[in-house]
């Protein structure tokens, strides 16, 4: 059973990274490019033999511990086999 | 319109970091952890005005020619809204 936990900045924080590739962008032509923002994901496997209720709890407090910082990011869970 | 943009290291590609972070949950006492493997996304604006044809066409170009490394790394274009 494999989990996609995707990791991105909170809609009210300035996200330098991605209106650097914007520009970029428009700098080499692509003019209808009107915005970028980047965010990351983990793929996590979790070993057979686990319940996916149990699995989901143990993604979502992993995610909200380690993988996103709470202050500025924010995570979403979804099952992807 | 929104494109979202996953880009991912080929399955046949190591992902050192992935690993780093599995071993780490698992010395964290998430023993159920099997594997990890990062990826990262590129949420794209297009500007209004823009058909959604011409605008997937070029976002696939934009993923192609400089979001990924086509040797490594593999990517997937999805509209989000």
């Amino acid at each position: 059973m494999t989990f996609r936990v995707h990791v991105s900045l909170k809609t009210t924080v300035l996200d330098p990274q991605g209106q650097t590739i914007g520009t970029a962008l428009r700098g080499h032509g692509h003019k209808s490019i009107a915005d970028v923002r980047q965010g990351k994901y983990f793929d996590i496997q979790v070993a057979d033999g686990v319940e996916r209720e149990a699995a989901e709890a143990e993604i979502r407090q992993i995610a909200g511990d380690v993988l996103a910082n709470p202050v500025i990011e924010e995570f979403r869970v979804e099952c992807i086999e």
